[in-house]
């Protein structure tokens, strides 16, 4: 189970590794917002995304002997790009297993950033059955994407900042809205906050038609995606809820928002407009939550994180219409 | 004069009211750049420049009566916006002299922030006249964009936060790369660092055909440019270095750096792939003369200063194109 202990300690080792995104704001998007709104660009995190607080908070909670044989991972987004700079930068090495159909440019960042890339055939192969023989050939420690409690630990990190960040700027009661694929940045937020900034409440928030979290809070009960695929917001497609992180988001978010796929790219032409920031998709469901379900917030501020900025250019460009 | 004294005082004024940007790295840009790079992204810093920060130092220099009685200030650019925000923040009026012809999102955006914009007609009309027929009547102080001791104090905080947190990431001897117009920015961080980090050098970065700056340098004395536009550049495009400021680069600076339009582009480029970072053409030429004009800078690391993010969407899709 994570705790808060669990996400302080986490803090300690990231110290010094990991960029503490500063809050931004600007004029314009609280005019859209109807209220102030704190944006936390998890984008300009290491390796664009969030991800590399799990990866180096599981990684540096290995002990010496597992850590020194190395780490595989599941992925072909941020995670895998996460795990693979956090992995070269405790000088150890991981082994990404990726599906061959991955666009090529992430697979050479997985590569660049020292990761061991292992392709598979998404038809015909199980990426369990390739990591599971490589991890017991290698002594591999797997890291798991969210469904982990040293991951979900090192996401929580985000929380401690935010609670500390939003104090600093008078702001003690708020909605932080939280993009969510399986809810280890969402349920680490919402432990950290917990504790260090009750007044403040997470929310995940997910693409329309792929909304199982905010179906599960709402039933009480996980509920699964009925396509694993098919939306512009892949970096948080994810089947259903993870079963440790679900509880914690029972137990402690306000129910889930969702947004379309025009809202998210809307988004990021605000991002990129008004904050100088790059959002991909999946990272920007939280700002358009903001700027397009002001009914279903609370209070005279919200809170944004925005998790990731690995968007594809030409994704990046269609988004950049929306502005003429 | 500009001292290092009035750099440290408008420190402290600009305290909580301006944005304190971190350094941003990538392992990618490492590479590109053949050595350590370190980017000062200043255009996250508020309206999207560092322009913001001579502005508030200028504004909150005044004594009060000045002060209430409104500021005035020619531009079309990033210093009309950062003038017009740090005068509402003051709770004081600003007028901005802007071309008629100036793009309607730059005007919309100027008024939006607070400012009255007062357009003139460029073919016709003197700025200088309107501008100084208006301040004689409401008592209005001119903000001058740079040769203006206090906005160069302002913009001198940008140094102070280098040396310090260059300092702490260990990097004690570095050319400091700077987009340079009129010298404001690159004097100021000049100053600072003369004292607070001498190992850091400052150099100014140009467009080439614009480089009224680093011919200067070169020759020691003021050299005009041929031509008042024509270079997408625009933020950076001046006449001719300020009679404050270039005595401050002659004594400070090493030498000038100058890029093509597409290195500024393709850095724009480099800039939104690995530091999701958004920069506009003027605003990226130092990342330019980091990536592309390796053998003329010194040094195991390099120092960027990224100084605005201003840019127009479809210049901004354009220089996305480089990267497919």
């Amino acid at each position: 189970m994570s705790t808060l202990d669990m996400i302080e300690a986490a803090a300690v080792r990231l110290n010094g590794h990991v960029r503490e995104t500063s809050l931004l704001t600007s004029p314009f998007l609280d005019k859209l917002a109807g209220r102030r709104v704190l944006v936390k660009p998890e984008c300009l995190q290491h390796t664009g995304s969030f991800k590399f607080r799990g990866a180096w908070s599981a990684i540096s909670a290995l002990d010496d002997a597992d850590r020194q044989r190395g780490v595989i991972a599941y992925s072909s987004g941020n995670h895998a790009q996460g795990v693979a700079f956090a992995a070269t930068q405790h000088g150890i090495s991981s082994v990404i297993v990726m599906p061959s159909d991955a666009p090529q440019l992430k697979i050479n960042n997985t590569r660049a950033l020292g990761g061991e890339v292992v392709l598979y055939d998404r038809a015909n192969e199980s990426r369990e059955e390739i990591g599971e023989t490589l991890a017991a050939q290698r002594g591999l420690t797997l890291i798991r994407p969210y469904d982990e409690p040293q991951v979900i630990a090192g996401q929580g990190t985000t929380g401690l900042e935010i609670a500390r960040q939003a104090a600093d700027m008078g702001v003690d009661q708020a909605d932080v809205l939280v993009c969510c694929g399986g809810g280890g940045l969402t349920s680490g937020i919402a432990l950290a906050l917990e504790s260090h900034a009750p007044g403040l409440r997470a929310r995940p928030c997910e693409p329309e038609g792929f909304d199982d979290v905010k179906r599960s809070l709402a039933t009480g009960q996980i509920q699964n995606n009925n396509a694993a695929a098919g939306n512009i917001c892949d970096a948080i497609l994810t089947p259903q809820p993870g079963d440790i992180t679900f509880p914690i988001l029972r137990r402690l978010c306000g129910p889930g928002l969702s947004v379309t796929e025009d809202e998210a790219m809307r988004a990021m032409a605000q991002a990129f407009l008004r904050l100088k920031i790059v959002l991909e998709p999946g990272g920007a469901v939280s700002l358009a939550s903001a700027l397009f379900r002001r009914d279903e917030i609370e209070g005279d501020s919200v809170i944004v994180v925005a998790s990731g900025g690995n968007a594809d250019p030409e994704v990046f460009g269609k988004a950049l219409e929306f502005l003429t």
